[in-house]
């Protein structure tokens, strides 16, 4: 971790700063390791969690008293202030008495889109936020670890919709069963990002499950994106319930074979916007041709027209072409290696 | 919905201002009716939701593309920026520029404890997060509509936990059972806060579900907290797995007790603290005895020792004493009449 927490300063150095201080829960998670409960938003009664990085030392994390448990395993210092019991609190007033202790009258560079205002009022401040997302595409060792422990989750989800899908059942019951033993796999409760559509919904590129009753002759597109340990995984498949007509047999190959030219082509050197014209020269569809991810499930690079983005070895690039006049996407996750890339998807992508 | 915007523009003209401008989804929830995506946590590629409020319109909801279309739904003016697709993105840009355009030089209130710093730096701004968080507590009538439905949910989510839970299956077997039941109910995937803990966890208060195996003569505690269209329903209930000792189904029926007698004393007039002491007064536990709740899990008024909060018709309140040298928990929630209260829950609390 000391690796990206000096990337982080140096970010922080090239604003004219000499502290990081960051809300966003990815950037959070990125600097300690800390992975705040996400699942149901924010309560009315604590703040974001924050974190503090100075140079010489780990970072200060200041949590509300119910994260302190979880915070203080990540090795970094740990500020609490009162959160789910029985004082009187004041959430903005503790947190700025804790956040100006840290920062301890240095500039900081924060993410001033995700940083609370009552907080920066508080201290010298210069908005670094693009600047340290950009500096998290490129993984360090230990965080392609738990991406390749995400991708596993995502791989037994994904097994899981094939195995349970069939005409009869609703998007929400074949949903129930797939988010299952993707917990089963990860041995607890996640966060996942998911689409779950059938029939015609697959033509609106996504969704989440609905009360749809799937038919006989219905495509299924799955795509996954769990959160483990505080990174997350990536994937997507579209998979048919019965036979096909050509025209979808075709449209999925097609897509298919582009999702392999893409990543024949990723390797360090090549630019973002290269890799998305080789997909966007066989298929037409309104989204990315891919993205980084990491402690956010869309980071750097993004795969569109016009990035000027240079991959580089070490980081983690999810290619999902797709077609929605029938209605599929597939998607892999790949890492990016001193040559080529590693493919770290292990999911069924066939019809 | 006209009343609550009219509070919050009253919270404002308190404070000197002439707008009201929120990033908190259950503040942006409450005055627009837009209710975010937050299972996943924010992204790196666009803000928080927020909107603004100024006499005499409806609120301008500034938002992700992504976002626009659920937006558009609620009848306020919405304004985009670029999203998911494939062009260049500024959200802080874009954002900014749409807040000042509806902002229009007036000053505003903000829950700065959330609202951003990198847009609040664009206006002129006063901090009433707190004190639109207490003009949230008295609820209007679509709004009690809304959190009995919420409220339905959560029967359904207790009622399959009771009719699944069973020794040999995992905590996780059971919560993806009651998950699927609760989502079922209501007719979509949805956000849940919930504790699913068993044995000796039950002494801990609550958690998420574990990989333990429930074993004959277990507690099972599950407190279940879904939000359904915005608004978030609350719940608990303990109940046993096989034959239980005297002391357990005495410190069960104490509880059970205790659960009525505050109940018994809610009614327009009487403070928080004073409901707090009749729970304490009975069984000792580490928490609130209750606490509001809308479209934020946790609100005014909370129940704890001191709060001078004094309960109005109209209020909701969630009770839920428990004692955990045993591990059990029991909770309802009331509506707060002219003459006492309603209690809306219908989940069997027995053992």
């Amino acid at each position: 971790m000391a690796a990206r927490r000096q990337r982080a300063l140096d970010v922080a150095a090239a604003a004219g700063a000499e502290a990081v201080v960051v809300a966003g829960p990815p950037l959070v998670t990125w600097l300690t390791g800390f992975a705040p409960d996400i699942e149901t938003g924010a309560s009315v009664f604590q703040l974001s969690a924050f974190a503090v990085l100075a140079p010489g030392a780990a970072p200060v994390l200041v949590v509300s008293e119910d994260e302190a448990g979880d915070a203080a395993q990540t090795g970094c210092e740990v500020a609490a202030y009162p959160g789910f019991g029985i004082e009187p609190i004041d959430p903005v007033g503790h947190a700025a008495a804790a956040l100006m202790e840290a920062v301890d009258g240095r500039r900081a560079a924060i993410d001033a889109g995700s940083f609370p205002a009552a907080l920066a009022r508080q201290i010298d401040w210069v908005d670094a936020g693009e600047a340290l997302v950009a500096a998290k595409a490129v993984k360090d060792p230990d965080e392609i670890e738990r991406i390749r422990a995400a991708i596993a989750v995502c791989d037994a989800g994904q097994a899981a919709a094939r195995a349970t899908a069939m005409p009869g059942m609703t998007e929400l019951e074949l949903w129930a069963h797939v988010r299952a033993a993707m917990e089963r796999a990860a041995g607890a409760r996640i966060p996942v990002l998911a689409d779950c559509v059938s029939g015609a919904r697959t033509c609106d590129v996504g969704g989440p499950p609905s009360t749809r009753t799937m038919q006989e002759g219905d495509l299924v597109l799955i795509d996954l994106v769990p959160r483990v340990a505080g990174y997350w995984g990536d994937s997507c498949s579209t998979f048919a319930l019965g036979e096909q007509p050509a025209k979808v047999r075709e449209a999925h190959a097609l897509a298919r074979e582009t999702l392999e030219e893409v990543k024949a082509g990723i390797r360090p050197g090549v630019t973002a916007r290269d890799l998305d014209a080789v997909a966007r020269a066989r298929l037409e569809f309104p989204h990315h041709t891919g993205h980084g991810l990491g402690t956010a499930w869309h980071e750097e690079p993004r795969l569109v027209p016009g990035s000027p983005t240079v991959l580089e070895e070490g980081m983690i690039v999810a290619v999902e072409p797709g077609t929605y006049d029938v209605g599929l996407r597939v998607e892999h996750v790949v890492l990016v290696t001193a040559d080529g890339c590693e493919t770290l998807s292990r999911h069924d992508v066939s019809l």
